[in-house]
Order: C-alpha cells, then sequence, then structure tokens
C-alpha cells in the first residue's frame, strides 16, 4: 500500500470533524439537562486572550476546508463566520464534511510536492504540499479541535477522550 | 516524492515535541517570573477529572515513542512515569527524541501495512499500522500536547501558537 496525500489529509480530517459533532452534540445536551443557556458554552474560553469555542470550530472547518483545497489547487471555499448557535456550527461542519466529500484520491495525487502560497502569520509564504500539511494545516487543526473539547470539559461537560478520537 | 512513514510518525513526533519543550520552558519561566511554585503549574488540570500538567506530557511521550515502536516492530521503551519537576520533563521530552533519532526511514518502510498489536480502550485490538497512526498514535498525541498547552494558558503562561506550532 502506498500513503496518500488524500489519506493523510480528506480522511483525517473528516474524521475528527465527525468526532468534533459528537462532542458538540454532547454538549448542547449538557447545556439543556443543566438548564445552562447555550450561548454560555458557546462564549466560553480558557484564557482572556484565547478564543471562544465558536471560533476555535470555524479555525477547526477552516483548515479542514482550505488544506485539500491549496493541496489539489483549488479556490478555497469561503464561509462567512457568523455560527452563533450549536446549530449553525453543526451546519457548518457538515458543509465542510461536504467540501471534504468533493476530493477524490486522484485530485490530491502528487500534491505532497505541489507548492502551496498561503499568508502564515501576517506574511505570505510558499511551502511544499506535504511540509504544509505536516506543519501547518494538521497541527493547527487537532490544536483547535482539541482546544474546543478542552473548553467543553472545562465547563463540565461529561466527554471522554473516546468521544474526541470518533470512537463513539 | 513518495510519503514516508517515518515523515509522518518521527518527523511530527518530533517537530512537535521539541515544540512541547519551548512550551514548558516559557512555563518554568513564567512561574519564575510570577512567583509562583512550580507544581501549581505542574499539577493543574482544566477539571478535576482530566489528567494534570505532568501527566499530559507523559502521555504525549508515550506515545511518540510508542509509535514508532510498534511500526518498526521493536519492543516499546519502558519510563517509570515518576517525573516531578520542569527538568524532569523536559529530560523525558530529550530521551524520547533520542528514541526518535535511533529510527531511520528504512525501520519503517512497510509499516501502513504491518499489523500492530496494543491495548485500546482497555482490549487487546489489532490495526494495520497506517490506520494506528493516524487513528490512534497521532490523535491522542495531539490531544495531550495541546491540552498541556491549554493547561498553561489557562493558568495565565504567555505562549502563542506560534510556540506551540515550534516556530519561536
Amino acid at each position: 500500500m502506498t500513503i496518500s496525500m488524500y489519506d493523510i489529509s480528506v480522511g483525517v480530517f473528516a474524521a475528527r470533524l465527525k468526532a468534533l459533532a459528537s462532542v458538540l452534540t454532547a454538549a448542547e445536551q449538557n447545556a439543556g439537562e443543566r438548564k445552562i443557556d447555550p450561548q454560555v458554552f458557546l462564549t466560553a474560553r480558557l484564557a482572556p486572550d484565547m478564543f471562544a469555542l465558536t471560533r476555535q470550530v470555524q479555525i477547526a472547518t477552516d483548515h479542514a476546508k482550505g488544506a485539500p483545497s491549496r493541496l489539489a489547487g483549488r479556490e478555497v471555499p469561503k464561509y462567512e463566520d457568523n455560527e452563533a448557535s450549536f446549530a449553525e456550527l453543526q451546519a457548518r461542519i457538515a458543509k465542510t464534511l461536504d467540501h471534504l466529500a468533493t476530493f477524490t484520491a486522484a485530485d490530491l495525487e502528487g500534491s505532497e510536492d505541489r507548492t502551496v502560497e498561503l499568508r502564515l502569520g501576517g506574511r505570505e509564504a510558499t511551502l511544499p504540499g506535504l511540509q504544509y500539511l505536516l506543519n501547518v494545516a494538521t497541527p493547527n487543526f487537532y490544536f483547535h479541535v482539541t482546544t474546543a473539547y478542552d473548553i467543553l470539559r472545562h465547563n463540565g461537560v461529561p466527554l471522554g477522550k473516546q468521544t474526541f478520537l470518533g470512537n463513539r
């Protein structure tokens, strides 16, 4: 078997986004059970200068939609970043999964060597595709998915790592 | 260029562990500046039923030492899990980086198809190497590295995502 760019981008992002959707479903349900305004969770953050839950989900999906698009040489879809409810975050994740479903392994074949142009820390940067995926898109994606989970755990939502991993 | 199991395991773990070492260096320095007992950071957690900082670092290194070893069919080195200071956590990361440095790309060639046996959620499981790396080792690794960072940010350590990414 050869390892494909598809497996390590679309495959990974799709699996983890489905798990993130489960995490958010559990959070919304928990807010209901504890009679907590969902906005409390949606606007919660771990430090005053860190992003709130909603923004964590937005950025996670940004990397998931952006990486395969850039690797395939396609336009990155623009989202409006106006989600303000759990339902809207779920819709954003679903829209991202739909976008991921438009890629085939063939679309990404050879993209490990394709030059990707992007803004990185406010500057234009160019990177080989594999380096962009492994050192920019994937760590950023995992950072925001994990931080979303951590915000909810910090707020008492009963989640386990198996939900984070997508095993239940 | 072909994508190697080495790149997506050893390469990723080593880069992120070096960044984690920088995160911990910044945390220890910040404790000193704020005259906070380092134990406060080392034992901090985001929820009563989540692991403290020390354990997050231990588990992150466990996945980093375990994955390439299992993929190469080597014994996984045993660590004693007795770290109780920033210096000892740094030593554990350094030891893990030394272990990662013993692997060559050739050691992991073809390991995408190798059957890996491990305990997963308390049960024995067997998985093809690539699936183990992408769906078990890597997400777990990122989970604990990110949560270590999140614990420190939550406790006011001035870190930025560029430190998490290893860019400064």
